[in-house]
């Protein structure tokens, strides 16, 4: 059963219910200016403003990024108005009423987006996309329970905050919010509070005409505590009331399933067109007069609201001192783990973290995948920002490393044995790569550097967590991917999980570094980089072993991205090796070599590094010369992309097979014979046509039979 | 309550028992082979494989594709064997024990790839990347629902198929899977039977490591019908009598949750080594000792079992035959609608499809989107087998033609007063993107050429499609997707909501024909292959109003994918507008023409069509008078990929920001004085360093400001 609380009367009434309808009318004044923007569930979630901004939530307007905050995520990001208002009524300086008043205008420097962004004061994460601002909630929640886990002692809560988020009916529909859901409900995160803004209306219409689940049994069904509250546009106490029940939760997170009026008392109310649009001056007007206020003054504030919410910040003012006091008790108390936490609040990296790299051992071929991992292992073990996880292939990608606790609930007694703690730094999110890699970014969001999440999974399925990795880079949070099996090399599961041409994607997304180290001294390089920077890497790591370049390879020099792997002076024809892929590369410029070419061969596994240095240095390794020679891309991806570095391609250009990885090479024509023997046509052709060096040709052929042929 | 049906005794219950135990042997010498392969899952199901392939699917050996079958979609692809072996006892004449043996094998020719794959005779789709499948066999039940509706007639019920599925724990994490759940129970779809292959162990350990919520109690929540087995490793009969339960449930989809034994009776039977190994020698032999085989024999199939499967093929050479008859009836009976049926069944798009297309009108600065939707308007009117839907954008991209009805429960009455029957051909998908790419997958799989889908929403959001998008490239399905809002000029929604470089994902994959024209002679030319072709389409389409081209653009010349706009002799230069962007390359061009120079302007709306044409082609495109000019690429999306065809870039390379649309391209310095000031330059630069034009200069300067500063 779900919980239903009376409806609690509070000596407040009035004054919430001032504050109701002024903000109403202001979100009306800011939404009518440019004639468009998000009104509807702005007025319709004034009351929930209240209860959160007022009674909640535990924040400090003077500052905004005080560390043992609650964290506050709107997922319904259109709603943006909602939080601006209330930031504008608690003091937050940034926002003045100029500053609402820029909401939808032509201010370069306003600081109210259209939805939420993380560049501004008191927004957590970015939202926007449905679904990922919920999933980043669960990150945030992961990351205080992870952080109380570890610190906090008898008398020190250092850390015991809570992450409040609001979701609208899409969010709830979803995909990657379902995944979050179910995982938060699995790891019993208890300092978790959603909220759902239930007003039943969405773009197109009524949400029935899409959904008619009933969202509370699929909440508890998923191990969550459910309260219901029935008129959450106005009734200001009983949210009260159940934000103060959700708190005192023990075990589960909650789900506050809050009945509200979309556009309530305009003329919108309850339609979708409250959804997105303007109200029109009629409507602004038509609000007003039922209010009893001026319909010709706008923006209208009365001093009373701005009372009402003056002690917030003498209040945060306070809980900065004193949680800055009980810090320094602490670290007085227990040194060692206070130094750490300090250390974690400001999002250091150990000042001897290169220290505990291991050694590469550049003997044996060893997969990209393997020296990947060893790595993770080493600095997992001994960085304690660093929280590792995958979607159910930990068995495959074994980043585990010696001792490891598993994020779990302590109370959780699984059928295999696995067990763990709320202070596990490895996380098993299940098959939800989505919902991974947006609690990655909530984990990376919770104060930057305090947490350095890596996910794994196979490179495929990163295709699924796309939309997550995207606002990791749009965001600038620190997020590590680690992606094997990347290449038809995968073998015998097929086409559908090897990725030929979603390596794109991640090459062409800002801010992400997608690296793709030929052997393990790269690996080494890149991952460092991928450690010292402050933007998200995608690794994408070979099943298979891989040749080592002793000597040629170099950790060092992949760090700008591209460099050249084996030279010679005044080439004939250069060969690009990419990943896995190179060891065809490189074999066929051997026997180039042995037929008198001067073959160069080059290795750029991260382009976004190589495309950020200067032209001088791009040219010392593309143009050495001073001329286009022809330039071969050998890469067991498409093509597409490699234009900007080569002149022509020999690259997958069909989607893969089931074949086992020994033979699939064989059968999609890397061999080292036949891409000589494609590349030295290549170069006499353009000898005789050197427009060809523009025409970018593919020369490796499509596999014959590669379809069976249906009844 | 979920129903818990006791377990039923069958006359049949000993050559259960024997086809069971000689199924798990035969699945363990196939998988022992090659020392690898997915056996523990199809071990588990093949009392559920007796179930299906005896008792309930309606289905004929001598023709896997008669139209009225029973679809069956196993969503847990890797568990293939247990489908394949099934096959081949139930005599499918391509699935020989030659055949089965080939699984993992270096065999080109084999039927049975590591996961099933649409190639193949008998298999609806290609499964594999979880959750995907049961999106699939969704859209494949509203397939049938939905030509029911439109043509069965009393006495003719010319389509009456079941859709089942097995899925794994695995897909119920998923997103896609989730929300397709939800959508299938809000549709009521009561043909649809979904097994759960409930054997509680995943890949990383038991599924209660990382999911402990309660599956029956969510379906029930989003309205599905709740069956529950609980020994259906082994209870054939209770499997039966579950199947026909759901067959006769009326309002609803069914989930049997069906509690199976991974790995059964061998020594990794539940165990999560079960999921993805071979068993070794002395496992194999183990469990053939165990069940009194003699474990020098492999792949043994008693002829009993051969024998139990026999009547299927007369069987459903019957049910071929008697439908044959039907139909013959149903079309001499009602001629017309016959007339369409056929044609239906046939795949065929009406000859006179194209009489359908409304004439275009040049005249005014009409946004693509409006030209795509007066396109689909016109053809979803006139065409049955377009079935156009939408993720909740329905008011914004608008594709509901006059008087189309909406696909849904006829029995629900919506709070908005939206209504709707299962011959509805306009498809609410709620805020589901992927799981409507994917159910769209499933309505183009039914019968290639039955339904042409057509998805819709804002271009951005397709990323959360993307895996579903390339399931169709892959399987070459005809999938329609119309992308709105596909650049920074969506506006004041912000960078979260601005594609900018997720086009290029599209552009990437493998038949799929991203397609992004300059006005509306470009939309009809395009939208026009679009249906013609055989392959997926996904249209990008602004927001704003574009210029239009007449005399320059061509709804003819742009289905080679490229084409010159407007010509010069022996040009100087050379600027290809993309989208909504060819506005300022062109003005660009004319302002550069002001000044003296011979200024070419290429468009190039469809990389891979253009791609596809001969090289003499495309070279009297790019470099018409035989040489390589610098040539600037002017789009609103990232410079990569442009590079095969241009030798720099005027392109964003941040991403966007909330911006009212006609300032935000001001704001990112789309303006034609400032482009062509630029383009000069590099022209000049050129000049004097020819080697510019393979260095790929980015042209446009970042906006300064871009960040504004937390405190």
């Amino acid at each position: 059963m779900s919980m239903r609380i009376p409806r609690a009367v509070s000596t407040n009434d009035y004054e919430h219910q001032q504050i109701i309808k002024y903000g109403r009318a202001l979100v009306l004044d800011i939404v009518q200016q440019y004639g468009g923007g998000h009104a509807g569930s702005a007025m319709g979630g004034m009351a929930l403003g209240i209860a959160l901004w007022k009674y909640a939530l535990k924040y400090a307007p003077n500052d905004p990024n005080y560390f043992n905050r609650d964290r506050f995520v709107l997922s319904n990001g259109h709603v943006c108005l909602l939080q601006y208002v209330f930031q504008h009524f608690y003091g937050l300086k940034s926002m003045t009423m100029e500053q609402l008043k820029s909401y939808h205008s032509n201010d370069y420097f306003s600081h109210c987006p259209g939805h939420p962004e993380i560049e501004h004061d008191a927004v957590e994460v970015t939202t926007g996309p449905l679904g990922q601002g919920i999933a980043n909630a669960v990150g945030l929640a992961i990351a205080s329970k992870n952080l109380a886990a570890t610190y906090n002692k008898p008398g020190y809560e250092v850390i015991n905050n809570t992450t409040y988020c609001i979701v609208g009916d899409a969010c709830l529909q979803e995909g990657p919010a379902l995944e979050a859901i179910s995982l938060a409900g699995h790891f019993g995160l208890n300092n978790l509070i959603v909220i759902y803004d239930n007003n039943q209306v969405c773009a197109d219409g009524s949400v029935d005409i899409a959904n008619t689940e009933d969202i509370s049994a699929k909440f508890k069904a998923s191990n969550w505590n459910v309260i219901e509250v029935s008129d959450a546009s106005e009734d200001v106490a009983t949210l009260v009331k159940a934000l103060e029940y959700a708190k005192a939760e023990k075990q589960r997170p909650t789900l506050i399933n809050a009945r509200t009026v979309i556009g309530a008392d305009s003329a919108f109310e309850n339609h979708h067109t409250a959804h997105g649009n303007a109200l029109g001056a009629d409507g602004v007007r038509e609000l007003k007069l039922k209010y009893g206020f001026s319909p010709s003054q706008k923006f209208v504030v009365p001093k009373e609201i701005y009372d009402f919410f003056k002690e917030k910040a003498p209040e945060g003012d306070k809980l900065v001192a004193d949680w800055k006091k009980l810090v320094d008790n602490y670290v007085k108390e227990y040194p060692e783990l206070g130094k750490e936490f300090l250390s974690r609040v400001k999002g250091d990296l150990p000042s001897n973290w290169k220290s505990f790299l291991p050694t590469q051992d550049y003997a044996g071929d060893t997969p990209t995948r393997a020296a990947a991992k060893g790595l993770v292992k080493a600095l997992g073990k001994n960085i304690p920002s660093i929280v590792a996880g995958c979607a159910d292939l930990s068995v495959s990608v074994d980043l585990q490393w010696p001792g490891v606790t598993y994020f779990q609930d302590p109370t959780l007694r699984t059928s295999c044995g696995l067990v763990g703690d709320y202070s596990g730094r490895y996380i098993e999110y299940g098959i939800r790569e989505h919902a991974m890699c947006a609690i990655a970014n909530g984990l990376a969001a919770f104060n930057k550097g305090t947490f350095i999440p890596i996910t794994s999974t196979f490179f495929m399925f990163y295709l699924y967590a796309a939309p997550a990795i995207r606002m990791a880079g749009l965001q600038e949070l620190k997020t590590i991917h680690i992606g094997t099996h990347d290449s038809i090399n995968e073998g015998e599961n097929g086409p559908t999980h090897q990725p030929v041409e979603s390596p794109v994607l991640f090459k062409a997304m800002i801010n992400v570094y997608y690296m793709r180290p030929v052997d393990s001294a790269e690996v080494l390089g890149l991952f460092e980089k991928a450690i010292e920077c402050d933007k998200t890497s995608v690794l994408s790591l070979s099943r298979n072993e891989v040749l080592q370049y002793p000597g040629l390879s170099s950790a060092e020099k992949v760090k700008r991205g591209g460099y050249i792997l084996e030279d010679v002076e005044d080439a004939d024809i250069q060969i690009i090796g990419a990943g896995a892929e190179m060891e065809f590369g490189y074999k066929a410029a051997k026997i180039l070599g042995r037929k008198g070419y001067k073959v160069r061969v080059l290795s750029i596994p991260c382009q976004r590094l190589f495309d950020e240095q200067s032209l001088g240095y791009r040219r010392s390794v593309l143009r050495k010369d001073g001329k286009q020679v022809p330039t071969v891309i050998v890469d067991g991806h498409v093509a597409y992309g490699w234009e900007r570095y080569a002149t022509a391609s020999y690259c997958m250009n069909t989607y893969g097979k089931s074949l086992p990885p020994d033979i699939i090479y064989e059968y999609f024509g890397y061999n080292p014979n036949l891409i000589a023997k494609k590349v030295e046509a290549y170069a006499k052709a353009c000898k005789a046509d050197p427009l060809l060096l523009h025409d970018f040709i593919d020369l490796k052929e499509k596999p014959n039979h590669h379809k069976v042929n249906k009844l």
